[in-house]
């Protein structure tokens, strides 16, 4: 079954970012119904057409965003009800439905809002659980094709898919295909090609055609997918297997987590499993840090507190940071960033501690600190402070990001070679 | 001149956000060369050749991103050099670049980077100043087309398309067309259109086809983008300035901003102005609202500080929130944010400060305190304190957003309506 993706909506052509076809794309790679291809064009009623009538063409299942709402740009249904011939009929429990939301909401439904009860005759309305704008499935077996239609906005689209389209395609799933990304920190993308090559090679010479692999670098991670598909799935999950372990071999601990992990998830895991909290003092990157630590549901079981101390005084004033430190070394130094992780620890009393200052720019930078000079200060459980030195490229968004990536890199390493006992009695000993 | 995007890459039909898309339409838009298309599809030879010859059928200026690394499955040059049958030449001066490229990084060249030296014989190369993949612009006269390659990693593709491919194009703008976006937030997609109608439907009845809208609704904020495209620069500014005051009429403080405005940039300028300071203290946002804040180039003028104060124990000891008000009241609830905001504005000695507390959930919500309930606490320079209660529906990172969206627009309708004397006034009248 060719799939594709026909995305509607001039803003998408003027600079708003597609995320309806990021998630559709991941979502069907994983039952094998991986898109053959990505159109974008206008909303306008002839260009639809146009679009529309070229997937019909080249595809089996053609998925459609956009152009449902109730607004005056909004012709998708009439564009696909022209083009196949098919009228549109008044669906009287969805326009129930529909006034209900606007009742629900002390509101009375505008007048525009009742084109969007109008469905394709033969398809299936989806229910939309958080938007007034209605999906809809048409099986076309005359031609063999399916059209689904979905509205923009993701979380409309997202809640209607998983619930009524996956299910639905899923018997379209031919092949067992499965995938696996290595994500990786700390290696950059060539280094990261050059340690995999022979391994990539190998594979190709095989010629069994039932893998594939992509490598992707963004901000400081690269990610390295693994595609393996085939009728039989034991032999699908064991060349997986197989080379999981051959990528790893070779990428060591640089590998931080697979497919959806992300380096605060990891980290999650690791506190979690070692019992261990953490507290965090954040300058230049103000708050990104404790946010993404955040991000991960129930991070409340081990983040203690943030600071984000962005001015000298109130590194001084909730930090305690010396005065004479910041006159002798700056905000930006070791011996700053140290206190700040000392300081943050004996606030909180938590088990681990990271602080971040730097100079994320545009302005602020000298010669003898450029713009993305950052320090990290990391102290462990057993009073162990350590600093670290960047010297990151970039704009302002990417100095931050990359510093708060570093430091989350910076805290996963030092977890997975955590051994409370051990470091104690060397201690003692040293 | 007719221009589409031909974006390649395999990871972009399987879930990896399309970042180059956005940038480029929004940076074409401007000059006018509005994209008619955007096509995504795997980078494999044959697959290239198909799309590339689609887009060369229907477009003056194809542009396509990708597929231009060191690695494997980068094959855009091959593809274009096949179709088109030009010749691939080394240029030894981009050699030259890459080798030092690694050299500055102490690293030696890997053999596989030699190809990125290849340049369509005829083609002017682009320089990469972020990486190692020069981006290429070849004009073909005979066939009257321009192809663009440009590397897909986005900020490789910016520089490069702002230094050289931007100031290209510029010579192809026939027409003078301009757009204005207005920003609004506190009302819904339907309110706004409900309000807007009037103004759309009069223009549509003109039919002077200079003028376009489009609504885009995302997270508590909808665009109403204005284009405006004639050939004569007063006519189309005219028009531009006309519909701006008619739309805000009907929209009055809902627009908080113009095009690239945020919130945070809107409060930027506004605390500057008013030469306020502010310091913020948040649980459940967890740091994205000072991250929001501290996003603005030069924040540091006007935020002090901000704490995460994730637990009921740093609610304690950081802000000194009273137990028996987390006893009786709860974190979440009136009592508990106004604390935490008079609190931090005493510590942080702040004009303003903003609390917030709330339940993002996925788990931690009871009958009487459901996910999505989150409290937002604002005191003002004459130390009025104000809560605001809100029932948020979604996931816990859009709870997140709502909550931190709902916090800045709160402040920035403070800082309009800011006027110190008058409040003051006031205060010592009732």
């Amino acid at each position: 079954m060719k799939t594709e993706l026909l995305c509607l909506g001039t803003e998408l052509l003027e600079g708003k970012t597609n995320l309806d076809s990021s998630y559709l794309g991941d979502r069907l790679s994983m039952i094998g119904l991986n898109l053959d291809r990505i159109t974008t064009v206008s909303d306008h009623l002839e260009t639809i057409k146009k679009a529309f009538s070229d997937a019909l063409n080249a595809s089996d299942i053609i998925i459609i965003t956009g152009g449902l709402g109730p607004t005056f740009d909004d012709v998708t249904r009439e564009a696909i009800s022209e083009h196949l011939n098919i009228k549109l009929v008044l669906n009287k429990k969805i326009l129930a439905g529909i006034e209900k939301r606007f009742s629900k909401n002390m509101s009375e439904m505008p007048e525009s809002n009742i084109k969007q009860a109008y469905i394709l005759d033969g398809a299936k309305p989806l229910t939309n659980n958080h938007g007034t704008a209605p999906g809809q499935l048409l099986e076309l077996n005359d031609l063999k094709k399916i059209i689904i239609l979905l509205p923009g906005p993701l979380r409309e689209l997202q809640h209607m898919f998983e619930k009524e389209v996956f299910p639905y395609l899923k018997q379209f799933e031919t092949k067992i295909r499965k995938t696996l990304t290595l994500r990786v920190c700390g290696l950059s993308e060539s280094d990261v090609n050059q340690r995999i090559l022979s391994i990539v090679e190998a594979e190709r010479k095989t010629e069994r055609e039932t893998v594939s692999f992509t490598i992707l670098a963004h901000q400081m991670i690269v990610d390295i997918k693994i595609i393996v598909s085939a009728q039989d799935e034991m032999l699908v999950d064991e060349i997986l297997h197989n080379l999981k372990k051959e990528f790893e071999d070779v990428l060591e601990s640089n590998v931080y987590g697979y497919n959806r992990d992300t380096l605060e998830s990891v980290i999650a895991r690791l506190l979690v499993e070692h019992k261990k909290t953490l507290a965090i003092a954040e300058s230049c990157t103000g708050g990104l840090l404790a946010h993404k630590i955040t991000n991960v549901p129930g991070s409340s079981m081990y983040f203690k507190e943030g600071v984000v101390t962005y001015s000298n005084d109130s590194k001084i004033k909730v930090l305690g940071v010396k005065e004479e430190t910041l006159d002798n070394y700056g905000a930006v130094s070791e011996q700053t960033v140290l206190e700040m992780a000392r300081s943050i620890k004996d606030i909180a009393k938590s088990d681990f501690s990271i602080s971040i200052s730097g100079i994320a720019g545009p302005t602020g930078g000298t010669k003898d600190k450029p713009v993305g000079l950052v320090y990290i200060g990391l102290v462990t459980p057993e009073n162990m402070a350590k600093s670290f030195k960047y010297d990151f490229s970039g704009n302002r968004i990417d100095i931050r990001e990359k510093s708060a990536v570093y430091a989350l890199d910076l805290l996963r390493r030092e977890l997975l070679n955590y051994k409370p006992q051990a470091t104690k009695k060397k201690k003692l000993v040293t």
